[in-house]
């Protein structure tokens, strides 16, 4: 087994201006452009970890709650949550920050998926996480859930071997 | 209530080429400008339902499955598959086409959310939808397990509750 | 000879806001960024019809009776009009939608023409065009005179012998 | 009358390299983005030669000869051949250069037509145009044909009072 | 007087990757594309030193030493290193890092200078620095001499007066 | 010896306007893009004077003094004003103009440097400089007290050694 790695080990962090070519008509930072900030970042991050090339896989979640002005200053923190095999679940904080006060607000979280490749394109070992903080442990257990729901989802996995999943809809 | 609408009422076909400003170095379409092109289509069908100002709520789920080599032709469907007060869930199909054969094959299927908005930003009411196709049918009883989802990995909704996604993981 | 084509086999939709990024400083679509999205719409029929790379070999005429605001949804509908050896020349409506009703008003047409050409960039020949609907037939007629003209004005053809066009200024 | 103009005074030169990020998959500079280049340039040479602010009115014929490929030296160069009333044509000359020799060719040439609008997007009258170079005049006689061409193609002029068309066909 | 602050208050990392559409013809990324980016993590770092908007004043020296390939991680890392009544010197240091190894090499430092300006345009004060680390105090020290020469150079100070300077050459 | 040339045979001319995507959040030219623009433009003088591919090698200094508004005409002149063996050093002149007016208004100078270099990227000889103005000669004098800056700063000479810089600082 290949030597476990620290999520901290991956932090990326990509703090920029929000610029007019990428705002919409609103003047707020466009969805997809946040999108792709995030999936650089992101990419990053997996390639730190497994020292690879590495693509998206999916994007699992991302929830925009709050419009993000023209000129504001956003950091895009991205750090490896967990690995299974060849894949990598990123998990990515975004924060912006009030000018006058300096305060940074969270923004938003999303989580990707990355697949470490080879040049060939074939799917690669990485290594596996070990988380280190309180976050970064609840984030690593919650991955697991994550990777089933998903495998449900995609009908890879019957509901009733999800038993991380099926916990949380049954109870105990 | 407002006047239901079908989701071919708000279908947005986004048909482009893959140029090099938006590949990786594997000269391969760049997810994040995929994400950023799937999310101008999604926010026009948007539009097209509410004829409100829409704004991107979530991205729910987009699973990347094959690279889209530069120069492809790139054809994104967006269609409203359900409406839910003033959010609405858009489901995208895209395509790419093989030149000499001009053979079409579906690459990913993507589901955002939008939210329908006013000049202020305050969150209107949108037409409800109603599905006339098999595969509309089919996406518009499954959007309302993803919303139920939604709401319970958020928190905003006991898993009890989740009737719809109960099933799924127990059984009848 | 090659088995002919419909016009409607090559019709390429490419529906777009208009960003920030696109816009001249009266906020409303600049002029050469929407020739370029005409252009790639094209490129795209020419490459329907022809199963071939294509070329853009010119731009006939483009007359911009309208400002097309920032925010709008722009619809090009490119379709080739008719074939000649190895060149297609490409019939373009440009559309705009009302946001709060719904309406789609034509705000403009455009004439490309572009060559079919093999992986050394050599022409090949291409499909004949079988029109179906009215107004294509009398896109594909007038075509032939747009030929003429074009030649004429290059030096390539004498007047006396584009007859088509002849017709047009002496009558009978 | 506003005081005329020499062609000369509107002369503007645009020289910028052709980068990947403008180029198609056969590593040539994209049509439609010179054609942006060139809808630059001749804005520039309408609102020097109009002192006001200047839209695009039609792309009147634009040849693409050869190809430009990555890397090459692009010179614009556009001038007013002509004014009428509100309207402007402006001639434009493409040049590439080699690296080696340094010799420049001519790769195309495109004509553009431009209003001058007031801030509320009105017509407003321009300064006519005394050619100096045998060119100049050349071209300066061929914008009345090319204009008339234009209004007869529109419908709205006869084609027997295009006198200096008809003449082209004729002869006499 | 203003409550000074720390460099390491105004720390702001940019990481991100060399896209296609930033290179240039040898596949390495583009000077000018370099120079945004650092321009942008400067003002950034500008902002959070003065809490106000920045506007760069200049680029005082910038050494390009090796060429960055298409697909690096670069990471700008960008911090105020001394402030002079409404104006800031920003130290940028530029690392790529080695996919395989993970080895991060310097591969340039830049200095840019802002100015703290309030929402007309008006320079406004900004607080003073306190170097806390080695490198921080020197290149605090050696701010003051490139000032002096900025202002030698523009002729805005008698190289006489230029104390810090003149040492340099004349030795003590 | 290689052949010397004018400053004048190198002169490259990028007029173009500023665009609504190269704006910061005042409505202003950003830096950023306008050292890239400056950089395309040096790079092309450099380019015609050594008839090789040519290089960033740095940027000398660059002094913003006023902001160049949305939608101005920008002129940006480069030349040759010396060389050393390889490299170049190109002066750039920056001009805004009114457009009621016409005037042209000089915003700022800027000095970059270049290297020539074979398609290995080996730095090859580049033909000296003769300057012809009273202006060129001036920066043709200047470039060397500016090569010796350079030097010193880098500890690669003495400041003993830097005759030229030294008598600006010691006099006689």
């Amino acid at each position: 087994m290949m030597t476990p790695k620290h999520p901290s080990e991956s932090l990326t962090v990509l703090t920029d201006l929000v610029l007019p070519s990428e705002t919409n008509h609103l003047n707020n930072l466009f969805g997809g452009e946040l999108l792709a900030r995030m999936d650089r970042a992101a990419s990053i991050a997996a390639q730190r970890h497994s020292r690879n090339i590495c693509v998206t896989a999916s994007v699992n979640h991302v929830a925009f709650t709050k419009a993000i002005p023209l000129g504001s200053v956003v950091t895009v923190e991205a750090k490896v949550s967990r690995s299974f095999n060849s894949s990598m679940e990123i998990y990515i904080d975004v924060w912006i920050e009030d000018r006058s006060s300096g305060n940074k607000t969270k923004t938003m979280e999303a989580i990707y998926t990355f697949v470490a490749v080879d040049a060939t394109g074939k799917p690669v070992e990485v290594p596996p996480i070990v988380p280190q903080t309180e976050l970064e442990q609840q984030r690593y257990d919650a991955a697991l859930r994550r990777k089933q729901l998903s495998l449900v989802l995609a009908g890879k996995m019957k509901p009733s071997e999800a038993t991380e999943l099926k916990a949380l809809f049954i109870g105990e």
